[in-house]
């Protein structure tokens, strides 16, 4: 009777990579002392915490290895970069896009309320940034940049950012809190100063995260309250959760091409059956190739409300995020969707595919067939 | 050849409860949806999130579920707590001792340095708060005062803080991340308006923890940038450590009387083998009993240096911290141990020995005989 799931929305949550749940599962029965202990357990916790650390530096491609600082996720190690600048410079300016993840745009609104500019870049029709139609210029500042969208799946050109914040005279934060891993990025060649990551978008726990920070960037600690991680974030390491984002981080420095092809292959088979069997369905954000990530699809189904169509879906045993990914119940257009300048019926028809490890690509012809399945239930309640 | 280790540093990270391993073990396996999602695996997640809620306010005894905020350890709650009342609020008074948790110590501080008044608390000897010598009715404020002392175990009177609090006309803040628990406290009885809570302490997992907020609390978010609980700390919800919190609080409401009953067993047997052993050995804090936290000892070894001696403990296989719990390297003497006026050599000499979960009663006579080992052998290199 029932049918068997498939998930995707490995964005809001997937499941662990094996090597990860291994090493996790040695934290369920040991001492989980922590590193900062002077005696042997402690000393071992800070052998495993420095490994960690040197394993995601290398995912990062970040010769600084001390610039790696662990904290409890992607939204604190936003806030932690953008507000930690803010704490330590005077009223400088942020430049960013209409479309940056929540974490980032009340940053920026926080610190545009304490007098700092704020100039915003716009968009094309994929969501991919307009450096060239932006003035530098107004001296110090900060270029905020995504590496993927959330919503749109738009892989950002970094090395424009960068050529518009060294001509602006501005440091360069680089959210990968989506993208990393699935998307090619090296904080070398980037020459960014601030690097914001997730860990469970790599397979790795939940409550994981980092931000690099380049030596010398003005910054000011954001969690205070205790020494750890060089004074940079305070609370107690939270060594399981560091050590699986380590073992996922070294997996992906591995592994990662492998994950990015096999990854595409599901975004491609799910791509192709629903613009074979739903011409309705309109795919926003890049057209499947370098420009987008391979974690993600994002189509509209015009004339159907996302949410009401996600529980359709859900229904017909396919999970799936309707509307943003990382707004809200209330908002009915995604601000990505506006900032492409999408039509009003298309931003409200939403749907979000994010695939991770794990995700089956056998599946995909399956998933497209329950879409269809819910476009023509939902259809046949809609009112003519 | 080797000694089987005898851990006594729990304060800083024990073992988790059974219980809480055998939950927690699901999520190594199952996907880590979010309780966002509007899919079957995001409505299942949302009821695991509030089951977990439940489980924490009743643990805390508070009749408000909706109070509790889950993030990600008890120095983000702490520091949620104060600076999250001080954005809400206009240049009050913080009432507080100067042997707070470096977190509300530096939370303080801040708020100073924007213009709110500090008052302190002084502490008698054995570093009870003594509010019989401070003056009230500078207005509004927030009393801030630790359930159980980091460093001195030291039980502190709510009710007194409250009834000071409410002449004051302040609001009161218990930091319970020590304490919790381990000592008797009931958010009902307190009339707490904020209380921040520590998971891995409880014998949950690291990176969890909660704070209450008291409906109507002037208090805004710490960490923004999402939707999650209730607009009060964004960020993808760390699903397996809030059920894993949850599982430890539940526990403790069910066994909490058994917990604290077995570890003052071991407390008392680890006090009674030094004192036996060591007539240099002083005890700091209150004596044994309902005055002192059942899951800590702090002695001074005086004209020992409390590093050196922790180093020689760890060699003959006890693991001890040295000096205060959550300060540093650098300070050789913690504030708590010149808050109560201790002699110098005796706050340079301070060892903590913190019991948890899991910490064996019939190791105590054992690791007293460890520390006559230690103590002896430091003496024997020290210069005459």
């Amino acid at each position: 009777m029932s049918v068997e799931r498939i998930y995707l929305d490995h964005a809001s949550g997937g499941i662990l990579l094996p090597s990860v749940q291994k090493e996790m599962l040695r934290f369920l029965v040991e001492t989980q002392a922590s590193p900062g202990g002077g005696h042997r357990e402690g000393r071992e916790a800070r052998e495993e915490l420095e490994r960690s650390r040197q394993r995601v530096a290398t995912f990062l491609d970040a010769k600084d290895t001390e610039g790696v600082v662990f904290l409890s996720g992607g939204t604190e190690a936003i806030q932690s970069a953008i507000r930690g600048w803010g704490e330590a410079t005077v009223k400088e300016t942020i430049y960013l896009s209409e479309m940056e993840h929540p974490a980032v745009e009340v940053a920026a609104r926080r610190l545009e309320k304490s007098g700092f500019g704020v100039v915003r870049v716009p968009v094309d029709s994929d969501g991919r940034l307009k450096w060239e139609e932006v003035k530098a210029g107004n001296g110090k500042g900060l270029v905020c940049i995504h590496l993927a969208h959330h919503d749109l799946g738009t892989v950002q050109n970094i090395a424009e950012a960068k050529k518009f914040a060294d001509k602006a005279g501005a440091k360069l934060f680089v959210d990968a809190t989506h993208g990393a891993g699935w998307v090619s990025f090296s904080i070398e060649e980037s020459g960014a100063d601030l690097v914001a990551v997730s860990g469970h978008r790599l397979g790795g726990p939940k409550g994981s995260g980092a931000l690099w920070i380049r030596s010398g960037t003005a910054w000011a600690p954001w969690l205070e309250g205790g020494r750890q991680e060089g004074d940079r974030r305070a609370g107690m390491e939270n060594l399981p959760a560091i050590v699986g984002f380590g073992v996922a981080a070294e997996e992906w420095s591995k592994s990662g091409e492998h994950f990015r092809r096999d990854i595409a292959k599901s975004q491609q088979a799910l791509a192709e059956g629903i613009g074979r069997k739903m011409p309705i369905a309109k795919l926003h954000g890049p057209k499947l190739g370098a420009e987008r990530s391979p974690a993600h699809l994002a189509f509209s189904f015009a004339g159907l409300e996302a949410e009401s169509l996600a529980l359709v879906l859900d229904r017909v045993g396919l999970a799936v995020r309707g509307g943003s990914g990382c707004v809200t119940r209330e908002m009915r257009i995604p601000p990505a969707m506006k900032a492409i300048r999408a039509k009003p019926e298309e931003g409200r028809a939403l749907i979000l595919f994010t695939f991770g490890l794990g995700t089956p690509n056998a599946k995909m012809e399956e998933a497209a067939e329950r879409i269809l399945e819910g476009v023509k239930k939902l259809t046949a309640v809609l009112p003519a």
